[in-house]
């Protein structure tokens, strides 16, 4: 079975939502095909502090399903498969799922990306309730406590001292040793001299215990022995992976770390085929910045269907 | 007085909030100056459909006051003034403003940008209620109405022959003639030709007139003569204005159109200062992409707050 529309959008997460609220609201007849959680990263958010718009905060997965909601009210469909591979038809792109191929005349990918995780036991149960990925989103719930940071390198050390700004103390757990810049090591040092972090070499954590429902600690064995951290959260920041797999043989071009790569209008190198939020090179790990991305997309992929529709190149901008 | 920030913004608009929203609540002290109305243009609309979120969309007055409690909530200040002038100090920018001196370590410029109006008797008080000025934020509510659309450059036909999604008739209030480009003049003729589209040459809209409150028709001059239009709804497609004037002299690049040009982290030509939002070349005039650059220029402002602390000039990227 072919599924023909105007635009195909490879996930479901807030950039690809806030993007077919903006198409399919203009006519532009959009299909998403999510593998996973409608919503992405943001639904199995426990609280949402910082989307603008909601001045208490909201829920991930209300936000999520208020996203949801609102494009589905425009006519946006969603298709649970995975997609293969995206290439070329004649006049149309192609894109292969686990459920039948879909014709598109634009394609936009929003896969987002992923943390790169401990995996270990505990740790889904606790995400977002102990277990963290994001300073900038979750710091802010752990002024005056103590807490555990998984990680050795540049983003772990910058993150555990922006996150001073809220900790009492840091233990920074370390796999092998710290790997940090210079300037960052002196400033590790220092927060080191005055007490406000210790550093753990060797550590490696094995899982995130709780009790009665409610995180408790950071497991982890140390030069062969077992030790814990009794704190009340942990941030892990041991790398972001792009979900960009499939796009292997895509001819879509990537950056060292994977991301997708675009032009000043969302556009990759492949004409017809964009990509907005957390896949993007570039991208901040922001629902906002996400959302913002997609809304910008949708506006530029009808600008490309119109001129596709007219087989005009550039229209002459208008000064005023 | 002179008061010492981290951050001025200059706006209170969406973008401003949400960037404040994001400084604020990781300790970077902020304060806004706004002239007019917090909230921007979003406050002053009738309803938005299209803020992702908001399943059944809400009022602007609401999705503004609501951004305003947010970023308040995590500390952020408002200051009710204008701004006349930024320049740069020695270690600090200074703002000057109509209620003196603000000194900050870095400054975003989010002052939006303006829809040039007609300028006629009814035109604010119709304003999101018959009177348009935004094709996608509201060509939806006219699902087979009959408009009017003012202007007769390329927008305005573009954006005329875009509403034809949604409008069952459109009459084209042109001033002078139409100076659109040639294939926009050969989809224009087409439509004119099925009768979708009436071109009225020569026509000076004079003033909006309503009804028991309600937007009832455009009233306007042709060559002497007092003519009016009967419609649901006007959009008016002039030219856009952005809050730019108080730079003049301040050394920060505008494009063509007086918009402002940022870099990739959204920071104009000089060192900590950044923009956001409508004012910024490249604006789309959408809601969720102003709120996406201000949460994206909150992070690239830390970095630069951070890098300025340590006298840095680059952290190394680290590759995952």
């Amino acid at each position: 079975m072919t599924i023909k529309k105007d635009l195909v959008i490879v996930g479901a997460g807030p950039s690809a939502l806030a993007a077919a609220v903006y198409t399919t609201r203009e006519e532009i007849s959009t299909v998403m095909c999510e593998k996973g959680v409608v919503g992405g990263l943001a639904a199995i958010t426990d609280w949402i502090d910082n989307y603008p718009g909601f001045a208490k905060g909201i829920k991930g997965m209300d936000l999520a399903s208020q996203m949801q909601d609102q494009a589905e009210r425009f006519g946006a469909e969603i298709q649970y498969a995975e997609v293969a591979e995206i290439s070329d038809g004649d006049d149309f792109k192609i894109v292969k799922t686990t459920d039948g191929e879909l014709h598109a005349k634009a394609v936009l990918i929003a896969t987002g990306s992923a943390y790169r995780q401990l995996n270990v036991p505990g740790e889904k149960e606790f995400y977002g309730r102990g277990v963290h990925f994001c300073a900038t989103c979750d710091g802010a719930f752990y002024r005056d406590k103590k807490i555990a940071v998984v990680g050795g390198g540049n983003s772990a050390v910058q993150e555990a001292l922006f996150l001073l700004k809220f900790a009492s103390h840091i233990d920074l757990l370390v796999r092998s040793e710290v790997k940090a810049s210079e300037v960052l090591q002196r400033e590790l040092d220092e927060k080191v001299k005055q007490g406000k972090i210790t550093v753990h070499l060797g550590v490696t954590p094995t899982g995130i215990s709780g009790d009665n429902g409610k995180f408790s600690k950071v497991l982890a064995k140390q030069n062969g022995k077992d030790v814990e951290f009794t704190v009340d959260g942990v941030f892990v920041f041991i790398g972001l992976i792009p979900n960009t797999a499939f796009l292997n043989g895509s001819g879509i071009k990537l950056d060292e770390s994977g991301f997708i790569k675009t032009d000043a209008n969302l556009q990759t190198n492949l004409s017809g085929i964009f990509a907005s939020g957390d896949v993007r090179s570039g991208a901040t790990m922001q629902i906002a910045s996400a959302v913002g991305e997609g809304a910008t997309a949708a506006l530029k992929i009808r600008e490309y269907l119109e001129k596709q529709k007219h087989h005009l190149i550039t229209l002459p901008t208008e000064s005023v």
